[in-house]
């Protein structure tokens, strides 16, 4: 069930061609399947030879609406986010986030160190104007008409203060809007209580600040709400956000690995599971959000789509797709526009001084 | 899979008959198989006649290690947590935890008004000397050998200082010992990466704190190790440990609801899920945390076990376990004993003035 693209103009987008568990060679892949789908150009970014060798490898030739960029380095799963910055500064992530900031790109995709990339993006991008911290956007799975879920921030924080959440709630409009096609996606407040009183310091003053958007905020929401269909975007402080995402993750795999053994346990159950096989592939289906690509670092200037180190071909071409959709919907200027807008009416109100 | 009770002596647990969506029903049920399955004797807290009329109704005659104390008000699900101290005194919760109080009996389970319960609990048990906050600790279940995972707090708190970290770890220790049977429970600081340096302000110092308390502990965790087996008791403040708790039943609602379509949508599916059937009760009984009947309230002078508002007579009757066995293994004075050693540990260091 690919989606289909909702793009009219032609885009420019790099990709870290060396970033990834499955890097250069799954990464080549969904980058010649998505140069092969959409209307794009597309930098590949990395050691040029190795590249090169992929590309030719499984296309045969270079398609021509893909470029290789050289980078000489390659920033490790393991190294310190500031690298790309301090050490390697000519290694893929980098460049990959230069060639958006040179105007080269209009977005940039790598499945490899997140908060290398992150830190990158803010650095060469710089922050939205009125925009105090990013956010990274994750989609979920979950009960909801469209079957998934915004759940930002989701680790470029560890801390948020209410003008945080409020900054995330505006962004994770726009992006939920972007993928879901919806135009009031249901935004709701991580909490321990739907009541306005619950919840900790954070919360209860977010909940007031929230309410003055403008946006369809829902009030406050529970843990279940992120999965139940209740709310469409869900705002939270990263760490919580981490916390959460990484647990449902692995009580998925945990729930898998047990049906599995269960299913393996006599020749009975073995040939009742052969016969519903392709259900378990539906539930995989419903589940599966990589045909949304990877979590976009909202609050840039530019699209940063940041995959999982565990991205597979087809997770990097749609990736690739939703930062060409990310830079035709305006996703970028429509935060712009919106956080200002907050940030005037404030200085109507006489709530901030002028200029902040 | 019913569990063999660890009990050698005789106890008198109280329970809240009114408590829950099921009662007093099922709660009467739990505790007329319990009262037939342990050395326990019972006091059934609730509206007298209606109480003794389930008892009847189902057993005939009331056996005589149960004995039923009138209760005139019930704390409803929705009441404030407040309802018990100021309106509700005479509610079959408040009296259920009076009789702790009192003596009369080592420990309190309801499945009704959380907040009411440990309310109650902190007001008449009051707390254990030494420990600042309760919490209330939670069992999911996970890929460790037993099965299990604890999880603390999971709302008892909304913030939380190191300190209260170190007590969750220290309370969570001997929770772990008595449930799993584990001499060291492995026990986890709840993070955003494993490193010692990665987290918020909390962790980063509870980290040293941890350290410090000689349990066993093993640093920082990440969401994904409640499932998958890294620990065995999982320490976090009440804010992350409820919305991951409430996430995760959500996401296996979902998970089953899915499943559930998908082999419903053609015979061939149907089919095989009829041979597979016994599969699908083993991952149930995997997934079952009623065997551990209940969240107790860790803390506080007496047992206080905190159910599930949706408990049936089985995880009412192992939560009348749990709380006989919470008596019989001393949790109580093990935390007391615990807290107060490190306690004259700062003191010997001078890190805190005598008698703090």
């Amino acid at each position: 069930m690919s989606k289909k693209p909702r793009l009219t103009k032609r885009h420019r987008i790099a990709i870290d061609a060396m970033g990834g568990d499955h890097a250069p060679t799954e990464v080549v892949l969904g980058a010649l399947d998505a140069a092969a789908s959409y209307p794009i150009d597309l930098l590949l970014v990395g050691r040029e030879p190795e590249v090169s060798d992929e590309v030719i490898r499984h296309a045969g030739t270079q398609p021509s609406n893909i470029e290789i960029v050289h980078a000489e380095e390659v920033v490790e799963m393991g190294d310190h986010p500031l690298t790309p910055l301090r050490a390697k500064r000519d290694s893929s992530i980098r460049i990959a986030s230069k060639l958006v900031a040179e105007g080269r790109a209009s977005a940039f995709v790598s499945a490899g160190n997140t908060g290398a990339t992150w830190t990158s993006a803010k650095r060469d991008l710089k922050m939205i104007a009125g925009v105090q911290r990013p956010a990274l956007a994750a989609i979920v799975p979950s009960l909801t008409p469209q079957g998934f879920t915004v759940i930002l921030d989701v680790g470029a924080n560890v801390e948020a203060k209410p003008a945080h959440l409020r900054e995330f709630a505006v962004m994770g409009h726009f992006y939920a809007q972007m993928v879901f096609s919806l135009p009031e996606p249901r935004i709701g407040l991580m909490s321990v209580g739907e009541e306005e009183g619950k919840g900790n310091e954070v919360t209860k003053e977010s909940f007031s600040v929230l309410k003055e958007t403008g946006l369809n905020f829902i009030g406050n929401a529970e843990g279940r709400d992120i999965y139940n269909g209740n709310v469409d975007v869900m705002v939270c402080d990263g760490f919580v956000g981490n916390v959460v995402l990484k647990a449902s993750e692995a009580l998925g795999d945990m729930i898998k690995k047990n049906l599995s053994t269960e299913l393996k346990a006599n020749p009975l159950r073995a040939l009742g599971a052969i016969l519903a096989n392709s259900a378990f592939s539906g539930l995989k289906r419903r589940l599966d959000y990589s045909e949304y690509g990877g979590a976009p670092l909202l609050g840039v200037n530019g699209g940063c789509i940041v995959c999982h180190g565990s991205s597979n071909a087809k997770a990097i071409r749609n990736a690739i797709r939703v930062a060409a959709e990310y830079t035709e919907s305006n996703v970028t200027s429509k935060i712009r526009e919106s956080i200002s807008a907050l940030h005037r009416e404030e200085e109507k109100e006489g709530l901030v001084p002028a200029g902040e």
